[in-house]
């Protein structure tokens, strides 16, 4: 198995987790107590990751939160991946897409420079864009396929498109080894079909939490035949913004454990 | 008019220029006499922005062979960016997309950090995940419709996927007043039919340069009815790396006066 799902695998079996943790630290919305640091962003990320670190099977990263602080947020994002302990994996959320020369730097980015485990990718321009991402073995390649925001509505829904991509992404992994996919967390029935096609992928599931999708409908409908398993459930505002006073750090520790609680009861 | 659009259409009028040169300064392919620079990807595309600045009715900046250096290369970028005469538009090739709150950061890193008068963005995750770009009236946003390597025949063309996103944009465009696509000069036919869908729109138009695109078939099939004009070809590698040796910025005015005249004499 590839070396990031095999890690994923481990740690949620060790610590009975499918939780991952968004680390969406967009900085207009972290708690005042942070902004007297010199670099509010890094401290508040290094407080939730020390106060959850136990408690995930990953964490994410969405970049954007950090490209739009420039430069310097491109420093804090490389320091934040450092803080994270050894042994959790930790999945770069950059939804990125491009032809296979341009693509290849942008998996040098987030692989080689950043040192993250896993990505998410952006399936539009098809096989050739996500492969220079799939060339790194023992990394795991997310790719989008039917999200959690109401513009799924537009394109991935008509026509079923995002069966298409799971069919192909099916296709592609007996090459590769290493793809997952993006299955938001609003459509059971639509996950159940995905799962079909791609009964051995790994689904990354946004949206069990300020968007509020099921997780037991979820894990009946999306788990794998084999071992139950293959789902890793993303939740991230809910959790770091989970207060505004100096308690956050306590308070994202404590819905951590009520959304673990609620994936384990579903089990 | 959107601001962004005018500008083109005053220099692409004035100049006689449907000419865009795309910096994809790849640092492993700059010219070796670059790398005794400090900086070596600044100086380089210093050179050619000197030796090109009178010809172009815009640039284009892949965000990838930045982000490829790290924070440093995001430096670069914000730097490169500040090289262009203030005259001439330039466009942010990100590709990027995610849901809404957080399209708005990458849409705040393009405009509002680096000061691009345009992006392209992919359009998978639908309007929500393009509304915080359409919301900046004066910039351009390229969605990619039909792209110009070989993975488009996985997605966008079978059922027809580029034509709905085209649909789509003229309707969403309707209400923005900002919308362009991206439109890979590989397939004059469906171009044709592109242009059918909306009418109004701008197309950027990649593929004519490695990739060997005939120009004078997109000119007629893509063109505006109204004004014979709405295209922008854009073209990177075959100008900015024409040369290898110490001529390099000489030999890439060069290239892009062969393509300039290429796209006057198809006219």
């Amino acid at each position: 198995m590839n070396r990031f799902f095999e890690r994923v695998e481990e740690l949620a079996r060790e610590r009975d987790s499918l939780l991952c943790v968004g680390l969406d630290s967009d900085v207009a919305r972290i708690p005042r107590t942070c902004l007297l640091k010199d670099n509010p962003q890094l401290w508040f990320n290094q407080q939730i990751i020390e106060a959850t670190k136990d408690l995930v099977c990953a964490y994410k990263i969405n970049l954007a939160f950090y490209e739009s602080l420039g430069p310097r947020g491109m420093e804090t994002l490389a320091k934040t991946r450092a803080l994270i302990p050894s042994e959790v994996p930790v999945i770069a959320d950059a939804k990125r897409g491009d032809i296979g020369n341009t693509a290849r730097h942008y998996a040098r980015a987030v692989f080689d420079v950043f040192g993250f485990d896993a990505v998410t990718v952006n399936p539009y321009m098809g096989y050739d864009s996500l492969t220079p991402f799939l060339e790194y073995q023992d990394k795991g390649v997310f790719v989008l396929c039917l999200t959690s925001n109401p513009g799924a509505k537009d394109f991935q829904l008509p026509e079923e498109l995002y069966l298409s991509v799971a069919e192909k992404c099916r296709e592609w992994n007996e090459k590769s080894g290493n793809i997952g996919l993006v299955v938001g967390a609003m459509y059971p029935e639509q996950i159940s079909a995905i799962r079909q096609r791609f009964p051995e992928g790994w689904f990354l599931v946004p949206g069990i939490g300020a968007q509020g999708g099921d997780i037991r409908a979820v894990l009946q409908a999306g788990r794998r035949g084999t071992d139950k398993g293959g789902l890793i459930f993303n939740v991230s505002r809910s959790i770091i913004f989970a207060s505004q006073e100096s308690d956050f750090a306590q308070r994202a520790r404590e819905q951590a454990e009520h959304f673990l609680a609620l994936i384990r009861a579903a089990k």
